[in-house]
């Protein structure tokens, strides 16, 4: 286990299990214990469990991530009656204003203004106007319509845009456009100035936005993620960004490179002024105010209670 | 005039009075036409407009401002029955939606991560998580309650923000507390996370903002800026910003030197982290949009018509 948890947290765990912390754990005493493990708490996989060990765990039988995300759980080690939940619904205010924040950034240019006037450069005031892009009355793209989906769509009636949204579950909700599969996917691309991703990674979603799916959106467009980067394929977005310069990637996730999201990334995004680029800040904003934990926690303790959990994750999604 | 008018904008104008435009006049034309003058209509005040020159136009009876702000006119030297009137209300949503890119910036620290991030920085996630500002539940403060305070109220609704306003007016408005007076401009200081200055520039606003309210705010408060730069103390702030490190200045708008906004300014504002500066660009990007204009034609036209104009200006609040 790591992570910011309440003493009440620990607490009521502690009233239902025994809790142990890997990283306090030596080699031999993890060895040990592993065909003991009933549940496991993690937050990013840690890489000390490793195959074979996942496969000594043989009592196991539940995994709660902290993140929302369970992209790095490996599946295809567990037993196949292991639940995994993800802890969806954890991060959804912190990381919507953070998409938001991406949106306004790229929308009004802030990170290049700033740099200009720094560097003493001025603009015709009404040539640098024609390069913002005015939010209101524009169509808003939502790629996936969870927790966080829904936070950027409630955002977005304050700023009076039109929300549309990519959703598998065909929820409705006054004010939003809910659409879903493919033709849902290339009316959302090719209708909005604006597209948002927050959706999971998984089988059906990773490189989801390639070469074919830039050409669909307009040619100044602004795609945000706040979801994994592995959903765009980093080579097409490069050389779209390279040739469409009012076309606009704001992201705050990165390629996965031996393991762990690599920043910057090789390919050169920060030469270009129509990238902006955050250090995946956007969960662990959310982390350190203590409500993902508390959210996971709660599932964990439903588990144990022998009540019925949330967020169980459909294996298939994930598993070749 | 100057500025980008429409078709039709010029069409009525053109129905009622005849119109000249101060860039394509010669001196000796200008001269010979402005005792005749009746009417101006200026974006920010033309230089080639000089007091022997105001003191000409005997017959000036209305002008009409392209900028919402006034403080660029020269009442001292018109005479007192000339009709001054803003153009309030003209930029409303533009800027509105570019305070928030700013409090945005300043609170997500998209600027100083994405410069980090580009040098190759790395950060312990949980590190970096604490230095993010989340909104939701948080209290902004407007101080102006005019158009444009009340476009960055709406939007703050979507976020979750408690909005606290200051009005001389006494407006009221649903889900908006609003303030008056000294002692609510300390109410409003003290208590925000976040002070947005949305106030025209005039006798009583001047310095509004010095050593003194800066030190009532939280040492973490954001201040951001889409009015003018001279409602705050430029050594105030700038000492201000260097002894507390984690309250944030992010401004659209700058000291005037010599007739025009400096920036970057002398004082080295862009050696701090804590600092975010562009160049003031609000105001253009709804011009480029057509609509301040519109909003400034349409009063004009009401004079023109002899119908009662809107945003009057009371001259003692930009006289001595």
């Amino acid at each position: 286990m790591a992570g910011p948890y309440s003493r009440e947290d620990l607490r009521e765990l502690s009233a239902l299990a025994k809790l142990y912390w890997l990283s306090e754990l030596k080699d031999e005493e993890l060895e040990k214990m592993l065909p003991e493990v009933d549940c496991l708490f993690v937050h990013f996989w840690p890489s000390s469990l490793d195959s074979e060990r996942v496969r000594k765990m043989k009592k196991l039988s539940f995994v709660q991530s902290g993140l929302a995300g369970v992209n790095h759980i490996p599946f295809s080690e567990m037993g196949e009656d292991v639940v995994v939940c993800s802890n969806a619904g954890g991060y959804s205010d912190e990381v919507g204003e953070f998409a938001w924040a991406l949106i306004m950034a790229a929308s009004k240019g802030i990170v290049k203004s700033y740099r200009g006037v720094g560097e003493g450069h001025t603009w015709a005031p009404l040539e640098l106007g024609k390069k913002i892009v005015v939010l209101r009355g524009k169509v808003l793209g939502i790629l996936g319509y969870g927790g966080i989906g829904r936070s950027i769509a409630r955002i977005g009636k304050g700023l009076g845009v039109k929300v549309m949204a990519l959703t598998r579950k065909g929820t409705t909700e006054e004010g939003v456009i809910t659409v879903s599969g493919d033709d849902g996917l290339k009316r959302i691309l090719s209708e909005s100035d604006v597209v948002v991703l927050a959706l999971p990674l998984n089988n059906s979603t990773r490189g989801l936005i390639g070469r074919e799916e830039l050409s669909l959106m307009k040619k100044n467009a602004i795609l945000a993620n706040v979801a994994r980067a592995e959903i765009i394929d980093e080579r097409a977005i490069y050389d779209h960004l390279s040739e469409n310069k009012d076309f606009i990637y704001a992201t705050d996730v990165w390629w996965m490179r031996d393991g762990k999201e690599e920043y910057p990334p090789k390919l050169p995004f920060f030469e270009f002024e129509n990238f902006i680029g955050t250090p995946h800040v956007a969960g662990p904003s959310a982390i350190v105010g203590g409500g993902p934990m508390r959210n996971a926690v709660e599932n964990l303790l439903r588990h144990l209670m022998g009540e019925k959990v949330k967020n169980v994750i459909d294996r298939s999604e994930y598993t070749n």
